[in-house]
């Protein structure tokens, strides 16, 4: 059993406006996402939101988005796969810079919002976001969306020569194919803490999750998404840290 | 006798729009100041420059300004101390990662515009401009405005463990102190290319210069301004190239 | 006796941030401020915010600052006075449109933050700001800041051919000159909403305000400030309305 | 017979970069779509462009874009429609300003790039902007593309309260349908001045064109579109203008 790491989106406040509960969360998770200026966070953000992962010993993700800040990096905007490339560069290292001056490192790159679903849609962009990391630094896992299917992901990560994390979510019903269930239809997202810890924990123990057709997914979850927002996402990501401690200690015995 | 490299500001394009004629200068220069993406250029620019410069075997350094681009960095914008370092660390490791992908590392910083000048005024911001570059990497040389009295901020940048390269301009007037003439007073700016060579010729021989009250004005010069912009500045990079060449020629006989 | 209208800044969220009460401060003010994209809001945040000034019967008024949302428009920005004149303007004209669409208007004018400061500090900027009314709708008032001599800046705006509302603030203090005392002074700002109530009755009645020094005030009083960040802040703007009200009905008998 | 009016992307400066030869263009359009500051142009270029309409009695239009300075405007952004009806309204409304303050007034609306096609495609999109135009002044024409069949898109106008103008290109071809042959395709776009110049004649005359399938095609040609980028391009307007002229002398007789 391998344990998922928690990521958790941070640093999205900009300017005078604050988002997040990022000092709340921070102590729950392995690895902060902090966005890098283009959908949201600023220069001033991004080093209290280091300064607050390196507090707590938590690894610095890049979480570089479209620029758009008045959408937040939610809308698709049709950039070409090399103009997603340097953006990416552009966003990782400008994040790099801030972590050395906090005496940290990127660990991972995770794409924000309408980049990462563009990504997971278009091999075009997934291999233009695969030659940001392979160029800027290969050791740098890639985090995508799981799905049942990971093998072409990872025969195209294997052919850039980059690893990958990835990602699932507790709080989201899937589909056979192992996508999220739109948020459009009844039941996409879990809202009792209950359904999430144990969705949580069947990732980490390797179980097979239930699909919306009631079919058994297998889904790979290096990492699992875990959420910032207000109290009560706190309190879930803090009852699946407990969840995870006690699986590891079955574990350990 | 030490020849000072030249500089040149570069990248300024910025998505449809273009400025400066990178590929004619970019041979006769040295150091390529490559604007980060706050007051011009863009990410896509700022890799096409990166790769122009390596092609030519050019130093790339960092051009960081206020995040101003409808003013393009030339109008003050009173950023604290802190929101200076932060926006320097921001702009320096955006470049960095575009090099690394071009195969190259920032070599220097200079600050642009506006935040150059507040610098060389407010000794709180050249704190924290020196700040940035310490903490980023301080083996990478601050340029700076040199002046007929560099001490104080050499003083400050033995204080803070940073090196400086002090920047000289061979088309401009200076004053007793070794300030620029304002551009608002006649005189201020040399265009007969024979007087530009001949300043730049007597910066790197080390010899004084002739300040506007007629004093004898010793600057020290390690790097030299020139310009890109259109072809008499071109002719007058490719006249202080040669004018060097036959002064370390001399020199080295 | 002629009641000060209130007036609140609104309309500050931007995209995914939301900032400020404005839907329970609505209720209480007679003039909402919307910012105009500039250094707050967008066009979806001031459609919403101009219709819940319509539904509540307030007067839409536009406040327009700095190009600068990572700063909120609190950095001066050394914009020439035809640059402040245009994006004024600018400013003026995309809340207008907003307002037709809710079947409202612009009905007075207030600069924001560094911006309305700086007007305050240099004449050319104010002519620019009056030039941008004038040139716009010259039956539009210009909120300024109040002092205790407002001669010179009424003899301009005459000049102009444009009229002002004075500005003044219930929960500040006020120097011999009428300017603010600076946020860094003790007591430069009032807590005890009695204080800021007798302040904001003063105002109202004519009577002079104790000067920090002791002096006696007087202070033209169009309009005054109050603020919609919080529980306390709303419960003070309740309370000078009910403070007016009385006011308004003693007269009134 | 009527003649098309002339219409030109105008305005498309930004800060410190130059795009397009406004000054020779304007003297042979009708009408001048101005950029308003989401995808190029700023206050103060809007407000030397309106002026150069005036000084050459041109028609000024808003020209609105989506909010991507980097992209131009050009690279289509998932707003939703209600998103599109306010930034459409909030631009409009910037340049109606800019043209009180130069005696002159906002003529009609032409969407730019990405927006202009996303609303050809998308009926809510298209909706979206007729709703804009509605709400600020359903005088104001909208530009749309023609098509061979524009019942419709004139249906929906009917429908909305609004008018049209059908643009058409004398520079480049269509297929059976109306539909601009694209880009890629060999032949899309006219180099030669007389097919351009007899293209944009043949419009002018309610002639049809002959379709890239050799069929003819019928167009609705209120409005033509013209470029003012370059040498060539300016010589292509000249001759068209004068065909025109040719034209009407030739109908007066």
């Amino acid at each position: 059993m391998r344990v998922p790491l928690l990521n958790c989106d941070m640093g999205e406040s900009f300017g005078n406006w604050s988002l997040g509960l990022d000092d709340q969360a921070m102590p729950f998770v392995d690895c902060a996402n902090i966005a890098c200026g283009f959908h949201a966070s600023d220069p001033d953000v991004m080093r209290r939101t280091v300064a607050l992962a390196v507090a707590n010993g938590v690894r610095v993700g890049a979480h570089p988005g479209y620029p758009d800040l008045t959408g937040f990096g939610r809308r698709s905007l049709a950039c070409s796969p090399q103009e997603v490339e340097n953006l990416m560069l552009y966003q990782i290292g400008a994040l790099e810079a801030i972590c050395r001056a906090e005496g940290t490192r990127v660990s991972y790159i995770k794409p924000h919002g309408a980049l990462y679903n563009d990504m997971a849609r278009d091999h075009d962009l997934l291999r233009a976001a695969m030659r940001a990391v392979a160029s800027y630094d290969r050791e740098l896992p890639l985090l995508v969306m799981a799905t049942a299917n990971p093998e072409p992901v990872r025969a195209l990560a294997a052919e850039m020569g980059i690893s990958l994390w990835f990602e699932t979510f507790a709080d989201r019903a899937y589909d056979a194919e192992g996508h999220l269930v739109s948020r459009r239809q009844p039941g996409a997202v879990h809202h009792d803490r209950r359904v999430i810890v144990e969705q949580a924990a069947a990732l980490a123990r390797g179980d097979a999750l239930v699909a919306s057709d009631g079919s058994a997914l297998h889904l790979p979850a290096d990492t699992l998404c875990v959420h910032g927002d207000n109290a009560e996402s706190i309190a879930a990501v803090q009852a699946i840290r407990e969840a995870f401690q006690q699986l590891a200690a079955g574990e350990a015995r």
